[in-house]
């Protein structure tokens, strides 16, 4: 595996594969690039020329229609190419290797993959393997692999916190609920390291907090009102179902009880505290809904932004930047 | 809910949910403007820029690959992004509401959705909680809801019988088959009758016709061949396989043999009288493939005209009418 | 049936069906005009707007993501619109008839239709039903039906063969494997014959070869090793997984055994002779791995040059040849 394998050899972004390994230099370039994109989804026209004739294909080996949607509107409004692989009927699933596949896509001219797999590890083989046939104009996007990462979501996430509170450097961060299975929690705290937040929590049951936080620098918390004490941000975590199987969880209303984010334990963290959740929600599980529609979220925001860092992103990689403001498509 | 939820504060047309309410100027208004698109389809280029950079959202919480196409063709005709989600998917099968769904798309921007949804009302409850957020650059067509309404083929109805006999003041209009669970009949009716014309029959087996008829002013009509007798208009419904299991109906032969329009029972109807079908036909059950496929039928020009339809109603909604001519993309 | 259902009047080719029939003029004029698309791939904006305002129905009633991206590419680079129709869902799957469907689709305007079918001749009915419905301006291309032909592979295999070889006079060319299940090897002879290949070898176990292949000219050989003996070309035919079944063949090892092609194997081959495979490819079981990615293979070439055959097959088709260089979009 290459040193850097997100990293061309001129040091620059040519994969966004994980949060970790970005130097602060590359997230705030990616985070002011998606500023300027902010704006123009308020105008009447939501489209840049930025990406014209470009082809970006949608790899979800593992399903989810949201994230898969967010992904097509960016590179729609950069006047991309789209094209959604239905990969559970393609020839991958006709017993075609993972390479094979990707090397006849190339061989289509594609530009980009936006690659979201249930393997932790997968976009890091598909850029492998273009660094090592030599195809460096094709740029991979890791939407989501196993337990490991979700870099746009930490990404937006960055962009959120930055929005509302300007600086990293006196922030309390707090990061709620199953951060064993959370790729958005990992990508988060490497990000959120990074840029310089001098405290990050993490809170949940023993059973749902790994290991490794420590070493990582995150305060491990399993008293949710101490946690939460004098937060700045608060993200909380969906809780996937299938945890809720009684090994790991007793059940969704115990959880609630006592790690779910209500407006009396929102009350212990700062004032001007925000709440973030990557969605979708699980209302009265992880989050009251007098929390979620209340002034302290900033949940549709992130969303909005989301579509901003991915457009962002997507240019970055193409090395197709826009210079002095916006030229309309 | 609002008085008429389809209308903005400025009495303008702000979302399309059924024909009932649509005043006989709005609908008029409507089919005008579908008419300089139908020439549109008939050029080289046959795009115009109207809704470009604009996100269309096809929601489509019952498949229907038919009139999911129709509105895809219409709104990229229009130059604008259309999105399909495979709700069935989605982060609503995730347990999701459906209005959290909607929050989300509208902070990733969206400007129009197309819902199509088994349960009657839900385009209207999506109507309604925009209103209430604040959104009213966001529109609602209303694809198909339950029993209750499918507008935007009531109006490629009304514009295709306008198309053929020009006035309705003086036609004999009916409506054969299973209206009781018909959306397009409801939504037939309503706009017939806000169109002026002075006598809707309704023709089908006693099972099968819902009780409100003579409430919306239809006659009701057992014997097929009385009630045909000097129509100008024949609109023949699709039978639902589903309810041919017995209790509502007897068998396929037996509706065809009673109910089924033949040459034969079409030759009771004026000379120059024109059969309909919103499709898909169940040639032999409902319709004789001699009719279909015969000269008074104009069941594909319903098909054209509905495009054109689709058109205006998008860009009416959207606020972007072609003013002198087509200007082209 | 028509004389030959791929030419119009003026003998111009208005559909694409088989390469059966195709003359030697037009086979070159379609290969001629994928040359100047070629170079369009490579450049920063990958479009021509040779097709702007068409819509191109993707109808794949047999599933494919494989080929119906590849023609979903194709479409997008020429700037159409491209729609495909999830056909187990639609209205077919409601009991319309095909030809129902294909009278709903010209009639909202479509330009051109891709039909896969697992069904031989499904192609030729549709075109044949456009001809007597005097729907000319509406163009199929047969993306592969049943046993019978795949036009645009036969095409694509035949620009590869032109690229690396020149000329067709002086060829030998091997197709190995299950030929009688094959619409690829089908569409291959025909086009080889026509551009005067002098040798076609078919080579295989007897379950799997044609008895009709004495009669189109081509060499039945059951020898692996004596069939490729000084071969320019070998074309590797994928193994379908359900012919594994024990009536057609022993098992994927022994098929490997006798007829999967080595580095050894191909060693009697001439020194610069050159390997295809339609893909996806069953690695191990008709093509060794050091084979299809050694020097001598081409695979990914076929792709590439696939994109650019389809783009002139539409573009011929729609009668938007590119006269003098190729207009930027």
């Amino acid at each position: 595996m290459h040193e850097n394998p997100q990293l061309n050899e001129h040091g620059e972004l040519t994969h966004l594969l994980s949060t970790e390994g970005l130097s602060r230099e590359i997230i705030t370039r990616i985070l002011d690039t998606a500023a300027t994109f902010v704006g123009i989804t308020d105008r009447e026209v939501k489209k840049v020329p930025l990406l014209r004739g470009k082809s970006v294909f949608n790899l979800f080996f593992e399903n989810s229609t949201r994230t898969r949607t967010t992904f097509e509107i960016a590179a729609k409004r950069l006047s991309a190419d789209v094209l959604n692989l239905d990969i559970t009927r393609s020839s991958t699933a006709k017993g075609e290797t993972l390479l094979d596949t990707i090397d006849n896509l190339c061989a289509m001219h594609a530009d980009m993959f936006v690659v979201r797999h249930a393997e932790s590890g997968a976009p890091y083989l598909i850029a492998e393997h273009l660094r090592r046939m030599g195809l460096h104009d094709i740029h991979v996007v890791n939407a989501g692999d196993g337990r490991h990462a979700h870099p746009t979501q930490g990404l937006l996430d960055m962009y959120t916190i930055r929005h509302f509170k300007q600086a990293f450097e006196h922030l309390t961060v707090a990061i709620v609920g199953d951060i064993l299975h959370s790729r958005v929690a990992r990508s988060d705290i490497h990000a959120l390291k990074t840029l310089g937040v001098p405290e990050i929590r993490a809170i949940g049951p023993q059973t749902l907090l790994p290991r490794e936080l420590a070493r990582l620098g995150v305060k491990v918390c399993h008293d949710m009102a101490a946690g939460i004490r004098d937060c700045d941000v608060i993200i909380m975590l969906r809780l996937q179902n299938e945890r809720m199987n009684g090994t790991l969880l007793p059940s969704a209303g115990e959880y609630f009880r006592v790690y779910g984010l209500t407006q009396e334990k929102l009350a212990r963290a700062r004032p001007d505290a925000i709440v973030m959740h990557p969605g979708p929600m699980n209302r009265g599980v992880e989050i009251a809904s007098e929390v979620a529609d209340g002034p302290q979220a900033v949940i549709l925001d992130q969303v909005t932004f989301g579509i901003a860092v991915r457009m962002a992103v997507m240019s970055l990689l193409a090395g197709r930047e826009q210079t002095s403001g916006v030229r309309d498509s």
